[in-house]
Formats: C-alpha cells, sequence, structure tokens
C-alpha cells in the first residue's frame, strides 16, 4: 500500500478512532483534530521544527506544514517528508517525540512521503548518534515513560491486550507452518518464511540437544508450534505454558489435529506456576514480557525445574546496553514490555549459578523476519482494516515498519542464550551439531 | 611422578626454599618448619581438623597428623588423604586455608596421597556446595585477600613474574607448534595438543572472518603464535603487543625463522598504548590479567581502534558468577590475575555500545587442555627441578592440577565473545562457515 492510499484511508476514519478506543484499551489516543490547520504557522514553530530535527541529529528529512509551508532539513537533500496536518500534531510531537510520533501517524495527523521502514531506520540511526551528545536532561525526556507492571494480574491484562486480538488477525500475516510470532532463521538468505520459522524451530531444539523421550517445559508457548515441532520431529514430552486464553485454545486443537495430544499438555497459567523437574527448559519470545524486576524469580524458578544435566535456552529480544522500552511501542502496541541488555541478560544466568554455554545473535534475522511479515500484512490491510479500523491498521503498519528498522539500525538485538547448571560436565563436545545437515525443511 | 616420588623429592629439598625465595618474588612463602612434629597433637586440634572439614562441605577425605594419628572424615569412607608434616602446618591452613594449601603443599609440609587432579575437583565441588549455605563472615574470611593492582607499571612487574619465567620451561610441556599458553579447542576428543592448539588458532581466524590483505592488532600476543599462524594462513598484517620482554624476543626470532617477519609487527609495549585502526581486534588470554577496574579503559581502547566494519574477539578465563581469584594462584603463580565473570564481562561490550555477535563456552576444553600440558610436565619435573628446585616443582604441579580441577568442577569457564561496533551491518549470516571443514590440521 502507497502512502498517498495510506493517507486516502485516514480521511475516511475521522471520527472513527474515539469508538473504537474502548474496545482496544490504551491503544488509541491523540484522534484527529484539526482545529487550527486553517491558519499560517508562526514563525516560532517553523524554529520548534527546525530545533527538534537537530535535536534528532539532523536527519535527511523535511517537514511540511498543516499549510503546505515545507521546511528543510539543516543538511544535505531531504529523502523524506513528513507532513504535520495540524498545529496540535506540532506540539504533541515536541512535548514527547518518542511518543506521540507513533500516536500521530495512527491518528493520521503525521503522515510520511518515502519508505517507511527505511525513515525509520534513518530515524533511529540519527537519533542514537546525537544521544551519545546529549546533557542528561534531554536523554530523560526523551526516553521518559513508566512501563506497566507485569505482576501476575498485571501480565494477564499486557498478554491479553496484545496476543488476543484474534487468531484470525495474526493467521494474515504470519507464516503458514507453525504460527511463530519470533525471529526466524534464515540460514540461507533466500528461504520462505515458513522455511526461515521451521528452521528456527529446528535450531533451537538441536542447542536443546533433545532426543525421544526427553521432557521439556516451555515458558510462554504463543500458538504452541515449537511445543508440537519438539513433539513431532524429535519425540519429547512438552509441558508449554501460556497464559493467552486464545492462543492456548488454538494450540490445543491443532495439536489434536496432528494427533500430538498424548505428547503435548498446553497449561493456561502463568510460568511463574510452572512446576516439575524437565531434561530442558525453552522460552522463545518471552523474556520481553518478564520485566526487569522479575528476573531473579525467573532465574530461581529455571533453577528449581530444571534437572542436574538439563539444558535450558531463552531467546528474546534484548539491546546492546539498558535502555527503556520505544515509549509508544510499551505504551500501545506491548505494555509491559522490556528488552533486557546483554548484560541484564546475563544477570539472570549468574543469579542462578548457571553456566553460559552459548550466545547468538540473530538481529538481522529478525529484520528479515519482519520484513516478510510486513509484506504479508500490507497486502491483507483491506482486511485488517475489516477487523478493526484504519487507525489500528497505521499503528500496526508502524510497529512493524518501526521493529524492523530498529533491528537494521542495531537499537534492537536477538539473544538465543544456552546455559545450564553450573556443576553439569554433560555438555555438548562443540557447535557442529548445529550444522551437520540444514535446519530448514527443503520444500518451501 | 608417584606421589610417594614426589614425598621422597620433598626431604631433598629441606633449607634450599630460603635461597631461591628472592630469585623468583612471592612465589616462596612458608618454608619448611618442622618445629613440634614430634609432639603428641592436642585434642583441639583434631577438632580444628573436623571442624575445617565439615566447613569444607565435608569431602571424603582423611587427614593424618605429623604424629601419624588419622582423621576420617565424618560422612562415607576416604577417597583421598592429606598429610599434615607439623602442628604449625595444621594453623596456617585453618587460619587461611584457600593461600596455605597451595603454600603448604609447594613447601612440602602438606602432602597428598591419590590423584592430585581428582582431589582438587572433589574439594572444588565440596566447598562450592557449601559456601552457598555459609554465613558471610566465612565466605569474607575464606575469599578474602587484596588482588595486586594492573596498573601500567604493576603490570608488567606481574606479567615479568610468570611470563618471564623462562621459554626453555615452557617450552618443556606447552605444544610444539605454536607454544599456546591458552586453552586448545578440541574439536575432535582424539586431537594431539599441537592439532588442538592450531585448531583452536583457526577457530579464533574464522570467528574474525579473516581474508588476506587485512589488518589485524592483537594484544597480549604471548610467544607470538596467534599472529604468525594469521599472517601465514591468511595473509593477514599484524601489530602484536606484549609487555614480556623475552616472550617478544622469542617471538621476533620465530616469525623472522619462518619468512614472516614483513606481515608482523611485535611490539614490546602495554596493550594501553595501541594505536592505529584494524580490521579486528584479538586478544587471547589478557583479560585476566587486565583487572575489573581497567575494563571501561580496554573497551574505550577498543572502540577507538576497531574500524567501523571491523571484529573483535576476546579470549579469556570467567567465572559463572564474580569471584576473586583463588588467593594461592594470584599471589603465588598469577599477580593482579582475575577472571571476569560473564557479566562483568559483558560490561566491556556495553560500555562500548558493541554488539555481542557470539559467546562460547570452551570449559572442558581447557580441562583436557591442561591433561595434556600436565602429562607433559609431569614427564619433565626432572628438568624443571633442575631449573629451578623442587618447590617450584610442587607449587607449579598443584596450579596446574587445581586449575584442571577448577574448569571440570566449573569453578572456572573460558569464554570466547566475538563482538562488534553497534551500528555494523556487515555481519557473518550465521555461524556455519566455522564448521564446513575441519579446523584442525589433520597431521598431529
Amino acid at each position: 500500500m502507497s502512502e498517498s492510499t495510506a493517507r486516502d484511508t485516514d480521511t475516511q476514519d475521522t471520527g472513527s478512532g474515539q469508538a473504537s478506543a474502548g474496545r482496544r484499551g490504551h491503544l488509541l489516543s491523540l484522534p484527529l483534530d484539526h482545529a487550527g490547520s486553517d491558519r499560517e504557522p508562526h514563525s516560532y514553530e517553523r524554529w520548534m521544527v527546525a530545533k527538534l530535527m537537530r535535536m534528532a541529529g539532523s536527519p535527511p528529512l523535511a517537514f511540511t506544514l498543516w499549510n503546505g509551508d515545507r521546511i528543510e532539513p539543516d543538511t544535505g537533500s531531504a529523502q523524506f517528508t513528513l507532513h504535520l496536518e495540524d498545529p496540535k500534531a506540532l506540539y504533541a510531537l515536541v512535548a514527547n517525540p518518542n511518543l506521540a510520533f507513533g500516536d500521530l501517524y495512527a491518528a493520521g495527523r503525521l503522515t510520511v512521503d518515502g519508505d517507511l521502514p527505511d525513515l525509520m531506520e534513518t530515524l533511529y540511526r540519527a537519533v542514537h548518534q546525537a544521544s551519545l551528545k546529549w546533557p542528561r536532561w534531554l536523554e530523560a525526556i526523551w526516553r521518559n515513560h513508566n512501563p506497566r507492571s507485569t505482576g501476575i494480574a498485571e501480565a494477564k491484562e499486557n498478554i491479553h491486550h496484545h496476543y488476543d486480538l484474534g487468531n484470525d488477525f495474526y493467521r494474515l500475516w504470519l507464516d503458514r507452518a507453525e504460527m511463530q510470532y519470533t525471529c526466524a532463521y534464515y540460514e540461507r538468505d533466500d528461504l520462505t518464511l515458513e522455511q526461515a520459522q521451521l528452521a528456527k524451530l529446528e535450531h533451537v531444539c538441536r542447542k536443546l540437544r533433545l532426543r525421544p523421550g526427553m521432557t521439556v517445559v516451555e515458558a510462554g508457548c504463543g500458538w504452541g508450534g515449537l511445543a508440537r515441532y519438539m513433539a513431532r520431529e524429535h519425540g519429547v514430552m512438552v509441558h508449554a505454558y501460556n497464559i493467552s486464553h486464545e492462543q492456548v485454545a488454538f494450540a490445543r486443537e491443532e495439536a489434536k489435529r496432528q494427533g500430538l495430544d498424548h505428547l503435548i499438555t498446553y497449561v493456561e497459567d502463568d510460568y511463574r506456576n510452572i512446576s516439575g523437574q524437565y531434561d530442558a527448559f525453552v522460552s522463545i519470545g518471552m523474556l520481553e514480557h518478564v520485566g526487569k524486576d522479575h528476573y531473579p524469580g525467573l532465574s530461581a524458578l529455571i533453577k528449581r525445574v530444571l534437572r542436574p544435566n538439563g539444558t535450558a535456552l531463552l531467546h528474546s529480544i534484548g539491546r546492546n546496553r539498558p535502555m527503556l522500552m520505544n515509549a509508544w511501542i510499551e505504551k500501545r502496541i506491548f505494555p509491559g514490555a522490556y528488552p533486557p541488555s546483554i548484560g541484564e541478560f546475563m544477570s539472570i544466568c549468574e543469579d542462578g549459578d548457571f553456566s553460559v554455554l552459548d550466545v547468538e545473535n540473530l538481529r538481522l534475522h529478525y529484520a528479515q523476519t519482519l520484513s516478510h511479515w510486513m509484506e504479508r500484512f500490507t497486502a491483507h490491510e483491506a482486511e485488517v482494516a475489516d477487523l478493526y479500523d484504519a487507525h489500528f491498521v497505521r499503528a500496526w503498519r508502524l510497529y512493524l515498519a518501526g521493529s524492523m528498522a530498529a533491528f537494521r539500525a542495531g537499537s534492537l538485538q536477538l539473544f538465543q542464550v544456552v546455559f545450564t547448571h553450573g556443576d553439569n560436565n554433560e555438555l555438548a563436545p562443540n557447535r557442529r551439531h548445529l550444522y551437520d545437515t540444514p535446519a530448514a525443511p527443503e520444500q518451501p
């Protein structure tokens, strides 16, 4: 969908935002407000735009204001143009750039000429460079927000907000193999999304050194694809935990359909209630939702449920250094989300006296995964608008494009960390077994 | 050499310890002191032994005292026997078990029946388990010592103490391929020490993705083997830094002999004085000597000397959680040594805003390396005694056996960490290139 089409859609949307706000909780904000959009901009408003661009590291982008006035970048020529549709949009952007950019884009009050992921990558890189020279107060203002709690009750609400949007919605653009809503593994760069997601599942199984008859516990199992893959391809018994009601219902049905229900128990419960002992502990894409305060608890849990010679694997979005989640993503898309820095990630292992065996960073694999998701999402925007509305389409378009950009710009990382109890000597002699044969199936 | 032979050697050594103490700096301490070894032990001395064993987690070992009295372990039967040759040895052991064990063993005042690495592994595992339940004051007493500084002046002295012991000494028991005094890589478990050390060098080169014509800077190059391997096998130009005079002299001569001196510059200088910019930064076994306080400086240095798309690799002994170096090793063998925990290791990467690409733990490879070293060392003990004396032989026997035990028991780890600048997108697509062909040469 071209950006001009997106702008056309926006105009059909006037007023409908408020009606759906209640239904989607915190997702909606900054509804259309065109007050003042018929007046000339003041000179200090043009100055504010220029100031904002310098704070953001002078990226190569121009602004056009509500009356058509154009403000070119300080340096070089513009590769992108941002349109501010009304004066209040400018004030919102200046007051809280990080949060307002997303809200205004989703509301159709800030529109974009140019490739959205490219623009976002350019912005991320410019802001990152600029932020290295920022005074503390600016860093504090730019990043400041209060992420939601991830206690047991709040976690359920946070997860419901995102993962219970409806299986029909996710089916439109996730892979058709195992509905994986996490980073795929492109062991070859020509893999389809389906192949790369299956390659990820196989890569994880190899890292866990699964053998038939082993027992595995999975924390945060999504639609249950990894559990089914492990049971089907490696003959293990899986207990898989998830607090998303819709996902668990889907997972159970699918396991039954595939005749795997005797090997898999899907438990609709918080990971903190995992009991028993297992040969492997695995969690793909849950740590982002655990929250830093709960890392010691997670560590103690793994310590308790992992057998003496067991292997654990945590797969999570991460950071090169500690930083709050992007405010807009945390508030509107992923409440409570916090990707750990590599050091915070390691604190989970240190707390449990675990031995870290292997860390792999799949950052650019996530950029590629998001590129595949976005291709499909874009092709289905009309259906998404039917399920929700145009505001929702824009918000998710920005979320996918911004995430792709963040992985490309190095703002986000993807860490797979393998570890075991500190005194376990039953280790793989080396990592060759991960690469003996292709992990992806040959058929796309 | 059997332990009974070792005890025979000890007796020839009486009094010679003092004479060589000055020559080797802090290496020597607790010289022979047999005062009181003709008297009966007091009952509270037997109680002290029992108490010490309980503090150490009740390992399956018996003590015999100077008069032949035997004290069995609380639980089960003894697998090892420790002989205390005089009453003062007991008091030293109780006052500072960690330091005195090594000093007494080296002085011949504590001797061992049973396999020394096995005994040490048993001790490490027992003490580790016990220490989880220790009160804080006991932990503090057990671990307490003040590691030496690693400032520029002190570093030179620290390194001289260990690495300038003489190339003739190290040649007796290190590999004959490239004199590697760091962990080898046993990609197959039947590799010779020479094959495994060359496999390590190749594994490191593959992780750095070396191509002919690239430039590499190496911090702490030992006898220069990695630099020669990189130049010879991968056609790169290397600047290799080391503050050990004897090692640099050896390295230069060897490079000349191999006709590689046009590709390699060995610089006798501190790593903190590295200048220029390079495609790769590598350091094998130096981080242990850098000291925690100097990690931010190392991080800033790598940031400065690594080209925008360059790759860095740090290979170092490490820990699962922060802990001081064993006091005896730090005081007598490796002044200033401190192996970082995985979290402290990652702080180097976080400080520099680096992206961690790959962490591999080669812990059991180091146990195997040490086993090979110890085999050769044991075969050459008589020559080592000729070069130094029996005290030195015992100290190094204990150091090698204790290190092997520490890697087996999980007290020490070996981390290879690969990282790059946070905004570098020229990354290897995955890690398959490390495993395409064997890293070790076929000929042993």
